[in-house]
């Protein structure tokens, strides 16, 4: 960078400096950790863990033998990985290398992840041991060599990832410029097929400063990942934690029995979990009163006044953070305010439903209509909530057609519809209705809908959001079955699941015309009224949920 | 911005968008603070206060009053300001117009006053009613329009500044580059001249942020200004309050018993200051232990056991800061660890002396020979402390050689020894001998040398830094007067005020040849040896001890 400044001025140019200083990239807090903290306990996971020194010197070792894989600049690398010291440590050694982190939400089926490794255009994939299977056929599929964890232990043919990570010589962090991609992260969006989400690194670098100062993290915090690493790069706190030297607590699987033995007796501080993976923790047979208080960041729904009312009992006290994949995880926070603590509980609860403003590091939020004009902040007047600033994403990756719909002019629709209200926080109080958000993940209805039409027996299909006690919202299919065609439910499902997530398959199904419009499109809202009255249902489903 | 992404790739490039975010800039945090935290309590000074909407409001009109008064891009405005409403404003408002901000030492003589506005080539001189007199003077003298605080009280012909500014309209705060001119913050050098030290905006953004993170600054705090804010902006905290939203005490004068009543009526959270004025507060006979823990930030000098355990039974907690003006303030903390708190006192103390590492947005400290190697982390060998990275200076205003001397390549050298411990804290052991720190202010001794010289009986003369109980240094100097002439110290000392800023009159004089090295240079190690017997005062200077 060269600094130029263009003022005129009589007494001649001002200054002309080489420099304004050095890329703001989210690695180099590790890299501080391990100076200031080196014997700081960083990692547990399992029966493993790992200093400061050793993750710093782990991941430098990881970069090292990325490089010797082959990989450069630009490269992307996927990572098929449970919340693991892993997957920590590949989130320093891939942007290191200089190359670009394609973390994969390890719900999805086979056919999504192939889908996604060979849109990013992969190079290598790593795979933690729980996806060894899955890992070996996605290798073979697509030709990538695969790093994988206990390899040797499970007599496999591929790279043993602790015997090549530590075989490898600690290589210099490669020099990026800011600016340059970090991470692509996909998710579900509207037109069917993921998206690939772009980080640069200036932006994971603001967002982790950001989260460590609403977070109150620091050297003395214990981090206990109830969230997916894979989710938005775990809402940057794979990185934020170095910066505040905190200890993260690996959780492999959701696993409320594991997670209270942890409140208990790890001394956790801080976790960060959807409403419904914080309504399971409470709910839990184990679940008590910890002597220490716990800060809980929560987001992709408003917690409920009786979920935060259990909490409170249990010590835990709730943020209520609000972002999207695009927004590198949470760009609002519901700002708390003094005077709000002498409100009455229904109200406090109420506020606290709301999404809030934007975080210290990010450009205000707003509410706009079509036209990209604000709303009047009158609680009322619902909009579409838009963003732009440091922590919104490049793009997305090699979709310029869907880039461009996704913005308007610099600032970026989310698809949420929400009220301003008159003190400056926002509500959302309804979403674009082609996005179902089932237990915090993302879920396109047109992805849905394009599996189901290509089924032989159907002619058309809507799918649709319906609120759910436990997931929030779960997927609703109406099918038009062909002339003389007949499918059941269980077929149905059986085929979904072939290509989806089981997270994506429609818990019931109905069947009969689709209401539409003059013009043909499915009215959704007529299919939307007619839910609750249930008829129909999947045998699957109901099983699934029985045994849940 | 633009974004290109050089990696070639078979597929073709990956993307190119017109921008990677927003300009960090540090006004961006006080129209947070306005949109989140309108009713909040921002300032108080005096009688007077403003919520966060005020503020924001009343440095919108100060930067349209800036645009009225002819303030371009890149113009400088010298600002001589206690520490007041007027001179927060201010720190929003020049930098919101697109201007410059030159914030004075308001303990200057006239002389160096003049020469650091007309040095900035400052356009406009804004100052508080304290400085109505030589505010108006340097007017006169500079021929530069006056903004003065409560002029027409003063019954002045100056623009009256609450006049002008709430008559002007709100600006839109200005798009800046992140690189560009924020501040120019003079600093006595090694030179005798005073040098311009350069900010942009990107590195205040920065600073700030890092600051209320260190500083566990949120929307509950409250900040008593112990510190001058034209010190490095305050250490960015002008600035960095807002991104907490913690409200300003502003403090114009330092005195203890004001001090202790809005320590104890105002529920003041944190505050700022060098030991020297920490040793004033704890020494004042209102002090007393106060109910609410106080988080108390200390740099110029490492605070003393004694010091520290006075402060604790006040209920302050005290860390320490390292940095100069060329590092935006405080660039290096004594970042403390769990395990100390196990130690006993004395090695608490000792630990807490040290100056520490850099800070979670500041490249690392390095202590190199004078070859630009590190020195072995053996808590023994002595170099020199090197800065780079976003919170160093752009350089010297209009100063390339003095630019190109203290830098090593992109290093920035501080002047101040030190040695480097086996744990990666530094330590400072000695400074170059130039510079004399007396009160948290530098002096430099060449300048005062330079003054001395000027006067018809001195044929030579040098100036060394003496410790001293109450402000940690003071400045002596050894004279060697013409064959002929004579010179009394209360004639010398008459002469140094005439010309200096009092803080930098020398305290004692010492007459008589002075020791030469072969080559012919002043020998000051010698000198100061000597100084420890003293045998000559300066009569004025035991007049000034006795009666403070």
């Amino acid at each position: 960078m060269t600094v130029t400044f263009g003022e005129s001025d009589a007494a001649g140019p001002m200054v002309s400096v080489p420099g304004i200083g050095t890329p703001l990239t989210p690695t180099s807090f590790l890299l501080r950790a391990a100076r200031v903290h080196p014997l700081r306990l960083a990692i547990i996971d399992g029966v493993r863990s790992f200093t400061y020194r050793e993750f710093a010197s782990r991941s430098r070792q990881g970069a090292g033998m990325l490089a010797r894989l082959g990989i450069q600049a630009g490269d992307r690398v996927g990572v098929l990985c449970s919340n693991s010291a892993m997957m920590l440590e590949l989130h320093h050694a891939v942007p290191m290398a200089g190359g670009v982190l394609v973390a994969l939400n390890t719900r999805l089926a086979e056919e999504e992840l192939a889908y996604i490794l060979e849109h990013s255009g992969s190079r290598i994939l790593a795979a933690s041991r729980e996806f060894a299977d899955i890992g070996k056929r996605l290798s073979r599929l697509l030709g990538l060599p695969l790093i994988l964890e206990d390899a040797k232990e499970l007599g496999d043919g591929s790279l043993d990832y602790e015997e090549t990570i530590t075989s490898s010589v600690e290589a210099e962090p490669a020099r990026v410029s800011e600016g340059s991609l970090l991470a692509i992260n996909y998710t579900s969006g509207t037109t069917g097929r993921p998206k690939g989400v772009m980080y640069h690194h200036r932006g994971a670098y603001l967002q982790a400063v950001g989260r460590i100062y609403h977070g109150q993290l620091d050297s003395s915090s214990v981090y206990l990942w109830t969230l997916p690493m894979f989710h938005c790069n775990g809402w940057c706190h794979t990185w934020a934690l170095s910066a505040a030297a905190s200890t993260h607590i690996c959780l492999r699987t959701i696993d409320p029995e594991l997670i209270w033995r942890y409140l208990k007796e790890l001394n956790v501080s801080h976790f960060s979990a959807a409403p419904t993976v914080l309504t399971m923790i409470a709910q839990s047979p184990d679940a008590a009163a910890l002597p220490q208080p716990i800060r809980v960041d929560t987001g992709g729904a408003p917690p409920t006044p009786i979920l935060l009312s259990r909490l409170a009992d249990l010590n835990m006290s709730v943020t209520h953070l609000y972002g999207l994949t695009e927004t590198f995880g949470p760009i609002g926070i519901n700002e708390w305010k003094l005077e709000w603590d002498r409100l009455p509980g229904p109200e406090q609860a109420r506020l606290r439903a709301r999404q809030g403003v934007s975080n210290v590091i990010a450009e205000p939020l707003r509410v706009i209509d079509s036209s990209g004009v604000d709303v009047p902040a009158d609680g009322a007047t619902v909009g579409e909530i838009a963003a732009h600033g440091n922590t919104v994403m490049l793009g997305y990756f090699r979709d310029p057609d869907a880039t461009a719909k996704a913005f308007l002019g610099d600032w970026f629709l989310t698809g949420d519809l929400a009220v301003m209200h008159p003190d400056g926080y926002l509500e959302i109080v309804d979403r674009r209705k082609d996005i179902i958000i089932s237990g915090g993940e993302n879920i396109s209805s047109v992805e849905v809908e394009r599996v189901l039409d290509a089924h032989p027996a159907v002619l058309e299909s809507a799918v649709i959001a319906v609120p759910d006690p436990r997931w929030g919202e779960v997927p609703h299919a109406f099918i038009s079955l062909r002339d003389g065609m007949s499918a059941t439910p269980v077929e149905l499902d059986t085929h979904v699941r072939a290509h989806l997530a089981g997270f994506k398959a429609p818990k019931q199904y109905f069947f009969g015309p689709l209401p539409k419009t003059g013009t043909g499109k499915i009215r959704k809202n007529v299919l939307r009224e007619s839910t609750h009255p249930v008829t129909l249902e999947s045998p699957r489903a109901s099983q699934e949920r029985s045994s849940s």
